[in-house]
């Protein structure tokens, strides 16, 4: 643990969410475009961070969806749709990083690079 | 995101871990014994940092379980056993902070620390 963290620092009532509440949370764009849900997080190991919230995107009935890792922060939370918001363009969203259900990458510098760059934030 | 972080510490190359892999994974004490399994994650939201990793405890058949919230940085994972490992003796863990499924208390700051303290690590 990081004992030089100031405790004011550390996140605290209720800004702790569940990830049971997390998952499953649709997302929509700055334009109200529903996007996908968020599905499952990619924590570091060793800083318990959550690095990507990876968001399920097209599909149907469970078939042929894609996993798009979107960096925790250009995640914002939209409590009127009740919702995720990031604000990107749905077609510029099909070209972003994204992998299929069991080919996950190795989340490697270059590629951790490669979505972030995609998102517009520095790594 | 926190800009001055030095990138070189960012957690990659394989520092990654899917939320569902650890879901689900099994939790032991040093003596080898199987304690629970972790259920799900409470996660600063603005920080995006897993604050705990609550793991599900006793039960039969899916009823009369708990949750307890273990601080990240006590879980050490165990390739041996395939799990992570907590330096708590069986007796002791069933006195931690634990509550019911359906009763999730308001992680104040007062509950943080009385989880630390049982853990014996600073808050």
């Amino acid at each position: 643990m990081n004992t030089a963290q100031n405790a004011t620092e550390r996140d605290e009532t209720g800004n702790l969410i569940s990830s049971s509440k997390v998952e499953g949370t649709k997302v929509y764009n700055t334009a109200r475009e529903h996007l996908g849900s968020i599905h499952h997080f990619m924590v570091g190991k060793r800083s318990g961070k959550v690095e990507y919230a990876v968001m399920s995107f097209g599909g149907f009935l469970g078939m042929g969806e894609s996993y798009h890792p979107l960096p925790w922060d250009v995640l914002s939370y939209d409590t009127d749709q009740n919702g995720y918001v990031v604000d990107i363009d749905k077609d510029r969203l099909k070209g972003a990083p994204h992998y299929g259900v069991n080919e996950e990458p190795a989340y490697d510098r270059a590629y951790g690079r490669s979505v972030y760059d995609y998102y517009g934030i520095s790594y």
